[in-house]
């Protein structure tokens, strides 16, 4: 594939800036990525694995002369991240960010974007449990969406050329508002994760059943929770606080349906059950046959 | 692996006897193995596959003569198909079953025993979300535990071979009492699983996200509550009715944790989130510890 860009600069380098990093290398859509995080520890590791075509201690001289600039930082930080780099954008820069909620981050980082500079948040939705610089691979971006949402009057000519680029990483790209975005996510990834955390917590409370005891019975489905339940918890809490009405809709809805459930199991109504679980399992045809997920029992998990 | 049993009677045929038939012949473990499904297309499709060494369109056929019969249909009908067979179990056979709740199982089934004939209730602590004879695969039980509930005063011997048989198809065996295997397994499978079908369904109800957006968007965290919550609707509905004060229990102290988790987030207690959020993390750990789940980012999914 062709160049996108000539440079890059990847701010925050933990999973997704190293997993775009390595998907870049493997697509040469960049000629030179420049990488900056705010940990000495991280900047070490990176420069060890040779995560990024340079390592720098001081964010203005990583976003310098940069075509694209990525804000890989927690949603908390946006604002004052771009605050900071403002001054020393290439007339003409894009500016993107990673950010699972979009509302929040474009409020907290629009009102310091320089004149000539285009911001377009984006959002890849793809991730895993892991996290840091060590956690990123080229393929995470494969065959996953991209949700792109450029402010109104956006640059057509930036926003076409940012789509190639995540194409370039292997994403499909999608624009949409920021709202719809906010409440889409909400349902997809946030609620769940919400919940996923509450039943492992629930788990790690109980005093009748000991933490053995979870963790060696948990192949019958709690497992599962688990997984989602270790990403990484500052990224989370932003996410939580900053998409806050959207996530406490879906939770509110969610609620209802537990109760409805649970009253059928109360009251003894294996109909109202096996209608409604017959049900969702279509929903798990649709995801499999829309490429979004590996029909493999189990995921295809390999034997630990 | 030495032969435990001559003769094994599947009943039912389904993911958990088809994956049994096919650990007993990589193991050895029985020299002649029965099975008997209720759905002639059932019976047909084993046939057709090679699944057990005979397959019988009567129930009685399957049973007689056998050394071990496993009862491997839905927790609803355990007694009922017992009540069938007590007329030609063999004098010192033993019989056992694979359903997901323990306290109801016995209180059907152990009326119906006879004299002579050992009932040892069981519960194999694995399965996918695939049903039916095809679904099957030897290494199903590898690694994961099979709890047995043997009841009061059980013949020690036959308690002893069962554990033998288990172990012989993979898996790690413990004996619990009935109403902790209950309370158990309402914490690591059946709330876990009744959350995931109530997150699929209400993503299904919703009208301003589409069902294709769902779908296309479900990467991030969304697909794995889909996978339980595709599992068979007619096993799940009975666990839930008669695993029904357990399993209301741990929803209650579910929906108490969220209702918690979804103040900190309407008041921006970003502290409470992250300390939550981080505990919940040494609990993934502890499971792969274990052995009972893959470290492999997103379990090591097969790109689609």
């Amino acid at each position: 594939m062709a160049q996108i860009y000539d440079r890059v600069a990847l701010i925050g380098l933990g999973l997704i800036a190293s997993s775009m990093f390595w998907a870049m290398k493997r697509a040469g859509s960049a000629n030179h990525v420049s990488g900056y995080a705010r940990s000495a520890e991280t900047r070490e590791t990176a420069r060890k694995i040779g995560l990024c075509d340079s390592v720098h201690d001081d964010i203005l001289d990583a976003v310098a002369g940069a075509d694209l600039v990525v804000l890989c930082v927690p949603i908390g930080v946006m604002g004052s991240v771009m605050e900071q780099i403002a001054g020393v954008l290439k007339p003409g820069a894009t500016v993107t960010d990673v950010g699972s909620v979009k509302r929040d981050v474009i409020e907290n980082v629009a009102p310091h974007v320089p004149e000539g500079v285009h911001f377009i948040a984006g959002h890849p939705l793809a991730g895993t449990e892991h996290s840091g610089p060590r956690s990123g691979f080229a393929e995470l971006f494969d065959s996953r969406w991209c949700l792109l949402v450029p402010p109104e009057g956006a640059d057509p000519v930036a926003v076409q050329r940012l789509q190639q680029f995540w194409e370039s990483l292997g994403s499909n790209v999608e624009q949409m508002d920021a709202d719809h975005h906010d409440l889409v996510v909400a349902v997809t990834s946030h609620a769940p994760h919400l919940i996923a955390y509450t039943m492992v917590g629930v788990a790690d409370d109980l005093r009748r059943v000991t933490d053995s005891e979870v963790i060696k019975y948990s192949a019958g489905g709690f497992r599962d929770f688990t997984r989602i339940a270790a990403s990484d918890p500052t990224m989370w809490r932003d996410v939580f606080l900053t998409n806050k009405d959207a996530t406490l809709e879906i939770l509110g809805r969610f609620t209802e349906e537990l109760f409805a459930l649970q009253r059928a199991i109360r009251q003894g109504d294996g109909d109202f059950l096996h209608d409604y679980f017959t049900r969702t399992r279509a929903i798990r045809r649709g995801i499999i046959e829309a490429g979004q997920d590996t029909d493999a029992p189990d995921f295809g998990r390999k034997k630990s």
